[in-house]
């Protein structure tokens, strides 16, 4: 179990605020790159930064939606969400309860 | 919850290799540099790194023990200990079970 969380280090959700971030997509359909800003208390840099690195990892995927303003949007893909609940799933064994 | 989790990536143990060294010794009083090194299968180059850090961090203490061969012991420091406790805290209210 052990050796697996260390193993963590490889995966690109292998890092708090990215994991974080995941976690936070995980529960919606979408996010704006705004939203997420807000929630996680980020630097729009700091989020550049960690999104560049999810979506060259096939981690998520972002695109522009057009209203009244052009928005940035944030979605976990199907290989985005397999990642993070293997992550979970080692996370929870090694940090389990009590 | 997840602005917590977020913020675990300033601290020394916001990294998987060294939350697992922190949690391997959580559960011994103390371990030989080489029984760290197989149980989280890292190599001796690695394993000095992230020792380094934790050290230059005050999370671990590392000390020669003279026998018929002198080894090298880790153990948690008792600030260790508790940041060890507070990031567990983050990680089980974010990856909660379920």
């Amino acid at each position: 179990m052990i050796e697996e969380l260390a193993k963590l280090s490889k995966s690109p959700l292998g890092n708090p605020t990215r994991l974080a971030i995941a976690l936070y997509l995980l529960s919606r359909e979408r996010a704006t790159f705004a939203g997420l800003r807000k929630a996680l208390n980020l630097t729009a840099g700091n989020l550049e930064f960690h999104l560049k690195a999810l979506e060259d990892a096939g981690i998520v995927r972002t695109y522009y939606g057009f209203g009244k303003r052009p928005r940035k949007f944030v979605e976990l893909t199907e290989e985005g969400v397999e990642e993070l609940s293997e992550v979970l799933r080692v996370l929870r064994e090694a940090v389990g309860d009590g």
